[in-house]
């Protein structure tokens, strides 16, 4: 079966998207986009063969030749397109965040329990990741034993200007928020921010690094370097400490060279270079689930716990205190953490 | 463009490539199967919603209804096969080797040049490995300077009982003379065997391991270590040693665990974990040539010498002295070794 | 010039340290020894030709055959010894803690300033420790830029059944609080305490692992792990995160080896096994020092500073705030932090 | 007990090792010394209170304040100088070569045979370097199985301008040959030398890199990369192939940078920054063995053995053919090779 799919939000992402379906995985086609820039959608369609453009997300959406809808747009659009994707029945995928308050999250949730069925997949594409899938695999193999702290590291070459503190927390931190629930299948109950000596690549009234501190709900730590001016590389690092060792991710340059007196190999140098083929596989992922009538992915539960740890991990940001993490019930419809 | 492939051969490689077509790969279907067990192709065909089955490989080249021939069958079937497509004028995959003789080899290459257009991509897939790419680059960036070198191992866990001392060279180091090749960008002239102290692992009459001596037109050496009962992982090494320096591949297990007293990775288990995502790369880059009408990879001369490197390669090892490469001229169609 | 060494204390570390200077350095030997057990006194002598047991540290520090004096004895008695050799004009090296208050370890430093010259040591071998020593070298030399932040682990894999969750700082962390400072150049100004997963080897009322928190007076943050039950290895790590890179203890097995689909190499086993050199070089710059009529290593300002921040972890630890280092000025005397 | 050392050769490596016996180890003092060149003797002893300087070897040699001698004098003078101190009864480690001839080593087996106790030790530090120590600990713990093959790699940033082709055989190669004696605790039966392509800083008429193939008593090939021009670092490699896995010399970089896209560590510069505590150790070993009347280390045999291999490995250099080595049989006084 092909999934054709309707693209809403055809910046850098969404653009990046397309390319993926049309020319990377398979069962797949884009059947229509839709973009707030009419011009941007134009031309995305136009390389499209039979493509269509529509004026808003929400014609998009009802277009009967879209079986399923992606969402790229911006964070503050989601809500009211991925509430239209579920009320039209349609499988959807959203980029993180799934939607810039926790309370919009609880909105999407009741409305797809309502619906009676998974139909929302969010892009924490880092669990399609092959290390971190190695991670998690090493800790449920059991011989590790339970896990009881965990040391992660997230650091940036470099961010653009307006790249505030607290996107620190909302758009890099939200990355080791849902992937810490999953490879320890545990909520994350409270949070602390740390502050140690700034970067003078920061800019005025920015902190960096910072050092995040997750509480989860058996009482295991974790504590994440964000450093987004790091400058050297592109370096996503994380080592799980367990009862009887320890599962680090891996430095996975595919040669080394020997030059100059030292050894050495390659640090990816963005994002892209480091999590491709995450991205590629979530989206293959998802396809195939839309195509077999399943779900599959990290859920709208899944984009609800990140947003609620958000807004604890931003509070602590700025009170300097433990702040625990408030969180609804999961409903017995989303069975699982992670 | 949607391209029509008709696979030759449904063994575990040709369903394999079938998988890869239908479930990774974007761009193309496969319409229409043919093998010497009717029913195995039956088999294959029935999983694959509209291709038909061929009671021959020259009915399944003449069908209209394929653009581009995939060749899995048995060796010994090749030349034929591979003339048929070439005769048929449609582009054809033919995993290695392209023939089972140099000869042979070299009607195909006559062929193609008398069609006037590359038709042939033979499946040396570790053209398309990360590893070897990554190797290749940090060659052609020219820091390194010129290679002078390399040192190679080709260690399988196992083989089949039927693996005699003869397909070490035809079958595994095949692929290191293709690879070294496209590496050095130079032919091999000719070759030597050692024989190390035999495993017990060896079956009567079989020397294992071997160690393989390459020497290149321009002067440099290659020692290749081929030890097919090596037990413990499929590993495939290589360092070439530059002027200023070497490149080596890297152990690329994705975590690092410390346990016991020890840290460590994973290696390989077998080819197809190792090499998964280069046949992947491989095949994604045949359709995506076929669909544009250009050509792409390992070509028909690149089959023809390393079929005439395997023959002096088994004349050293028979002899026990070096052998040199037999090999014809060049033709022009053929732009450049590798 | 041969140094006549007189050692308090013949338990593990005091014998330890007799056979390093009578078996493996040069430039001293062991002329009297002295311990609260006159038994374990005796038989430490009596396989030391010539050496003399003495019934009190008062004795042997007055000896004339003794020209310096090594404490290797419980750290309760350190100070009145530490005062007496200094009282005797005789150079000391002194097993850590300096001593078990920070009061008495001011008293020492003033003692030692009113003698007018360096006669302690503190035996914080890890300041001669290849590794930390080549991290040193590499922030120095400057292309990391100023340090901003250090990650620590300190895995015991296990420890005695009297060990309190207390001496995990005094005894453990201690040697990262005095390593910090001297990889930093700078004081710890404050300290947290947090708690992580308890491991089910950690008997009633004891918390392991730890994360202590260690802030400096330029801003830069330590998160520094204790786990001392961590059973798969004695395992000390440390990257120090800095405005162009990063620099952190490697593994350094001496082989790799590959077997049964892994590659791996040795973490230490424990303490002695990591850090038998550092205690061989130690020791020799002592002797090396004091053959020289100067002074070398760890002060007893380190010392004291040790102590400081030990007292103010105990007190995080007991309070689960943040608490503030309370430290002394710093007499001229001492002329810098390390 | 003090081992009273006389020192014949005082150049680079005469001087290194009086360093090293009075300002690094224990139990030895240098109290003669000798030299050709009668300035530089004085020079020598006017830095070691109490030495003298004697005028020949000879004299030196029958010094009563001598206990046992150290040769590191021009490998032409050795077979005279150990032959003088096996007749004067008194322990001699002599710097390898043991003499520049196999029947010159010949003689001086027959010499100490006839003594009646073993009085001569070999310069062949690599069996004191703790990466081939913890190699023959992995071969002979016995999981990995029995050793197949070995690669050897044997890289020196230069060489100065005076070194031949020869040299790097019986200077260079000469490590291997003895260390793969004694990691295989066998005999080399044959050799075999390869040319691989010249590197451009090579001077006219030397061949360089080479790769030498040296065969065992049981089988088993060992090839070598020799390459003495190869500038990037000093770098020796090895890895021991066995039935079960491998083992491997490891980069023991102390620290592991991460900076401008690149992880790595540091490969040593030169010998002595490779191997200084090869050195340390076996000298402490020959003193400790000389103060408790036993022998220790490579013995006459292995000195022999050494240069017979080398006479087989320049005839196969300058013949281009395969050369069997021609060995006596060994004295059951020398009891194993290695």
């Amino acid at each position: 079966m092909n999934v054709r799919v309707g693209v809403i939000g055809v910046g850098m992402i969404g653009q990046d998207h397309i390319r993926r379906i049309t020319q990377v995985l398979t069962g797949g086609s884009v059947t229509a986009v839709s973009d707030v820039d009419a011009a941007r959608a134009g031309q995305a369609a136009a390389g499209l063969p039979g493509a269509v453009t529509h004026p808003t997300a929400q014609d998009l959406i009802g277009d009967e030749n879209v079986d399923a809808v992606l969402i790229a747009s911006w964070g503050a659009a989601h809500e009211e397109q991925v509430l239209a994707a579920i009320a039209a029945g349609k499988p959807v995928f959203c980029e993180k965040p799934l939607a810039p308050s926790s309370d919009a999250c609880l909105r999407i949730m009741d409305a797809e329990v309502a619906a009676g069925r998974r139909l929302v997949q969010v892009g924490f594409m880092r669990r399609y990741d092959a290390g971190y899938l190695a991670m998690k695999a090493a800790l449920d193999e059991g011989s590790l034993g339970p896990p009881l702290l965990m040391h992660c590291a997230h650091r940036n070459p470099s961010v653009p200007p307006y790249f505030t503190t607290d996107m620190t927390i909302s758009d890099s931190a939200v990355h080791e928020m849902d992937i810490v629930r999953w490879l320890f299948g545990e909520e994350i109950v409270a949070t602390r921010v740390l502050t140690p000596r700034r970067t003078e690549r920061a800019p005025d009234g920015v902190r960096d690094p910072l050092i995040l501190v997750l509480e989860l709900a058996g009482g295991a730590l974790v504590d994440d370097e964000l450093f987004v001016n790091a400058r050297y590389a592109y370096d996503v690092r994380g080592e799980v400490v367990c009862e009887n060792g320890t599962v680090a991710l891996a430095d996975t340059s595919e040669v080394t060279v020997r030059t100059q007196n030292r050894h050495g190999g390659r640090i990816p140098v963005d994002w892209r270079d480091r999590f491709i083929r995450a991205y590629d596989i979530e989206l293959q992922d998802w396809l195939n689930a839309v195509a077999a009538g399943t779900s599959a992915g990290p859920s709208a539960w899944d984009g609800y716990a990140a947003a609620a740890v958000t807004d604890a991990a931003l509070a602590a940001l700025h009170t300097g205190e433990r702040v625990a993490v408030t969180m609804a019930e999961r409903p017995d419809f989303y069975t699982k953490a992670g």
